[in-house]
């Protein structure tokens, strides 16, 4: 993009991320040159301070700036379920429905053998400790309805039973709002098999 | 995404780029802080020291660490041509075709009243001063063939010509190496009008 070499290697960082290549990382060096240094500026220090500051919870493995995230030391909550979720974005969305009050385990990612994703990598042996501390009565499996969450929620459910806990997964069917002419046929089938 | 104020900062800061929302920034942190830390590092030091760093050319306005950019500076080139650009991205286009030995002029911008982008803001004053040298003696508008980019063109153009000056357009046309039947109605009705 240009004969600088500070701004080519900013366009370089900027390929870092997920998904942006290399005409989206020099619009976005261009925009935050030109019109917004200061955001470059604040962005620049959040990246700093995140990446020194955050850490895993000892307990649920989520981000956490504490050695135990805020979640895992909230007495209120009911220690007695734990929901398996892949991300700190899938918890999030768990917490806003307002419907879930006991505790979390984040895998921070899921099973998949192609990228080289096993079990230790997604913390099934700390998932299993956690799991089985006499406290813990029913783990919900709320991994994505993605094949390779499907994968992820076959494997560490069937761990989970057999040291004789009870596991259950997120109901599958049709999503509220919609219509049954737009709905995929698969989703269907499974509203009809789970229907109460 | 979280209950981590450093984590939330990072997120809110990410979407100051263009063309990033909520999710994909919650993407790109979780990708940085998972999987990426170095890259965190990396981008957070190519942003503070590009936003310290870099600056304008007092000649051609583009990006650049010096007072004036290589490109103004090299002796081997055409000083009687100069070519104007939106962009420095639009800049490196021309350069890499290797048609063009000229100087430029970087706009950094387009005409765009209804974003209140003016003559001032792409610096109109500073292209007449520095096209009206003694040495320039053509101009060539490269500006995008959008409807702000023609706008730009139209209204250099005129304050150009108005001071003797030689202004040429770039060629509109056919692309190289396309069908006809695929091409849009309005650029084969200018390559018919162009034909050479």
């Amino acid at each position: 993009m240009s004969n600088t070499h500070t701004l080519d290697a900013l366009i370089q960082a900027l390929r870092r991320l997920p998904g942006v290549g290399a005409k989206s990382a020099a619009r976005m060096a261009f925009h935050l040159l030109q019109h917004d240094r200061a955001g470059a500026q604040v962005l620049s220090q959040a990246l700093a301070q995140a990446a020194e500051q955050v850490q895993h919870c000892a307990r649920c493995h989520t981000f956490t700036e504490a050695p135990v995230c805020a979640t895992c030391l909230d007495p209120e909550r009911d220690a007695t379920r734990l929901c398996v979720v892949e991300t700190p974005a899938d918890q999030s969305a768990l917490e806003r429905t307002g419907a879930f009050r006991g505790l979390y385990f984040v895998l921070m990612g899921r099973l998949s053998p192609l990228d080289g994703v096993g079990p230790r990598d997604i913390g099934v042996q700390e998932l299993l400790r956690r799991a089985t501390d006499g406290v813990v009565q029913e783990v919900i499996l709320a991994t994505n309805f993605t094949s390779e969450g499907e994968t992820t929620a076959h494997v560490v459910g069937e761990a989970l039973r057999a040291r004789g806990l009870r596991v259950t997964r997120l109901a599958r069917g049709v999503p509220v709002g919609s219509e049954l002419e737009y709905v995929d046929l698969g989703t269907i089938a499974h509203a009809l098999a789970d229907r109460r």
